[in-house]
């Protein structure tokens, strides 16, 4: 046991070197609520029943799991059997399109008949998907967006044919942070489906929007919901597919019989619990947070004019009133044609500032932003970016700094 | 708050009252040990960084999931990149199993030139791959076990075509807990590979098998290897796959490059962590272990044998030598053939005792044992099954008690 102890010195001192920035990578990952941590900490130690076994152990296991898919039933408007836990968000996106297409296929849909719209903006775990049953003959439709992001919703309403079988978008960009208007979408499929007796299917990938967007299912009319803990100061490693009980997937994970047939695996028990209690927290207090995150964007966004003129504002314009904001209240995107943001981005590090060029999950080093490229058509901009997304605790000297140091580096370029 | 805050407590609460029982059922879930619950509690509030992320809270991360893989790598005899962490060990099963058929039907050979070798004693999460897999076309073979189940090495022998492609078995099996002659089966279809110029692939569910029996991968021989944290006292949420260099697989969850593009989603840092931390407990003192339960066991064994003539046991004889075992050491699984086992669990419960009648993941009350149905072709053993898996901390008292309280039940259903 020396050998682990020492290991676990290590762990604990490189932990905690982590943590003295100023993080401004929320869309990334984000850190786990206190009551969270302690409420996971005490079922694990606590509660390690498998909640398949039927005695008293088992059962305890078992009811946290149920009460957990209860909160999140209440909170967004579903009913327990429509909510499904899953390892992450992607696993959610994965098990939604590819469960749902293969299910059509399986009982004689030929994927060669089959349509999916969408757009070239979505996350790699939805992107991958769609190029994986494009593979297969399934028409993957790419709507337009304009130069803010949003979806041409009249370009979605020309997409739709009888092959199409869903839509698929996310609510808020992870990257640019830009907010679809679910509802307007929703109305539009509907109103297709009525007239064409049809049904095509909605399926609505919430990984960015708890913490800042109401996600009501039945407001907003999707058929289905990703959501991801981890991006709303839950842990890591869960998160839900909501699934209404019309629709039928296929599972993408085969085995035991858990999450009514849908996903095998031992439930996990204690991140399940975890993960409702989060998205519950960010839930209750969004208009609250939108808030007062969004005086610290707009101070920010007000220093980096001030400061980094070189700075193009990339997503939908920051206007007076957060309510009617088209973008997430915590995200700045800017590109700054010409320079070298993955060394910016490391600049900013160096000098405690943690912030993206683009989505964790795209990768480092591998080029243009495929999004800012999609909105805008300007490679300069797609090719030079950087994300700031916002933690609530940041401090007016805070944003300032922000700026100073970009503009720093900037300086820097330019007397090389 | 105040809606969380109670629910909290209820959680709190609710995780208490189950811990009280004498719990017999290690092969469902296992506790989390104390320094693996500290560590990973630690790593969840103070290192919340994404590991795909290129700032100082990324790279912490991203350290403490290649220190993980570095601790496994070391303990099993593998490379690193050879190490792959799941949600599950069902994931594991299933992206060894699907992820190697799929890449080789994409690469140009048709499911019905395929053939897998395998046993019908496996877990639900390998037989329900294969059974998807034989619907795809894939022929199944499965080879006989003999009455204590374990595999006919030369019927095996026998079963290999070249039109094989993968054997896979349990290394020790969840519900009777036979444990297989692993070196003896690769070394078969190592021969095999050689005398016919082809390369079967052996992939070895080890789930089961960290706390008890050695898991040096390069010394059993196999090519895939499945492991789960929540079997070994470690968390719930994760596992490991072991793929050797030279075995390609196709993905089986899409979306980012994470896992070097094999398994998408952010990495669950802290599970992560928690995983390579106990398996490398369970691996660091398992003779021991096996030593001090197997002495347990033998007097579970004793005791049964002289309260409870009416137990049938199932699985190979408890032999004088734990070294010469050929069952998990902490494995009792008997049948009470005419009696109602499932309700006899109940009874357990109810006295304080957490048994089971099969694997949790079989779900309950969807009748008899497949396992010991093969085994022994004896349906009145295989409708009235228990199963008890120990727990190194039980004591002799315990185990009397444990024999004591299933004579009153069977006292109880012959008075009726």
């Amino acid at each position: 046991m020396q050998f682990l102890s020492s290991r676990l010195k290590a762990f604990l001192r490189r932990t905690k070197r982590g943590s003295a920035q100023l993080y401004l990578d929320y869309a990334a990952a984000t850190p786990v609520l206190p009551l969270v941590a302690t409420l996971m900490d005490t079922i694990q130690r606590e509660s390690y029943g498998n909640p398949g076994a039927i005695h008293a152990a088992g059962v305890t296991a078992a009811r946290i799991v149920s009460d957990a898919r209860l909160t999140l039933a209440r909170l967004l408007g579903v009913r327990p059997v429509e909510v499904f836990f899953t390892a992450s968000g992607t696993e959610a996106n994965n098990l939604a399109i590819l469960g749902y297409i293969t299910h059509l296929q399986v009982t004689g849909q030929a994927y060669t008949d089959m349509q999916i719209v969408s757009t070239r903006l979505e996350h790699p775990s939805v992107l991958a998907v769609l190029k994986a049953l494009e593979r297969r003959g399934v028409t993957i439709v790419y709507v337009a967006v304009d130069d803010a992001g949003k979806i041409d919703v009249s370009s979605l309403r020309e997409a739709l044919t009888d092959q199409t079988m869903l839509v698929t978008f996310a609510y808020a960009n992870s990257e640019v942070g830009i907010v679809q208007d679910v509802k307007r979408i929703t109305r539009a499929v509907r109103l297709y489906n009525t007239k064409h007796t049809t049904t095509i299917r909605v399926h609505l990938d919430a990984a960015q929007a708890p913490l800042w967007l109401p996600c009501q299912v039945h407001q907003l009319g999707v058929d289905m919901m990703s959501l991801d803990a981890g991006k709303c100061n839950g842990p890591k490693g869960v998160g839900v597919l909501i699934k209404r009980a019309g629709v039928t997937l296929d599972s993408v994970m085969l085995g035991g019989g858990q999450e009514t047939g849908l996903r095998a695996g031992t439930e996990n028990v204690a991140a399940i619990a975890g993960c409702a209690l989060a998205i519950a927290h960010a839930q209750d207090s969004y208009p609250e947070r939108s808030a007062v995150i969004y005086s610290s964007v707009r101070a920010l966004v007000a220093a980096l004019r001030t400061h980094v003129p070189e700075a193009v504002f990339n997503g939908p314009d920051f206007v007076d009133d957060v309510t009617k904001l088209e973008r997430l209240p915590n995200n700045v995107h800017i590109s700054l044609p010409g320079f070298d943001t993955e060394y910016a981005v490391i600049y900013l590090d160096k000098h405690g500032i943690a912030a993206s060029t683009r989505s964790a999950c795209s990768g480092a080093g591998e080029g243009a932003s495929a999004t800012v490229a999609e909105m805008t058509g300007d490679s300069a901009r797609a090719a030079a970016t950087i994300r700031f997304s916002l933690d609530p605790a940041i401090t007016p000297k805070e944003i300032v700094r922000v700026a100073t140091v970009l503009r720093q580096f900037i300086d820097l370029q330019l007397t090389v």
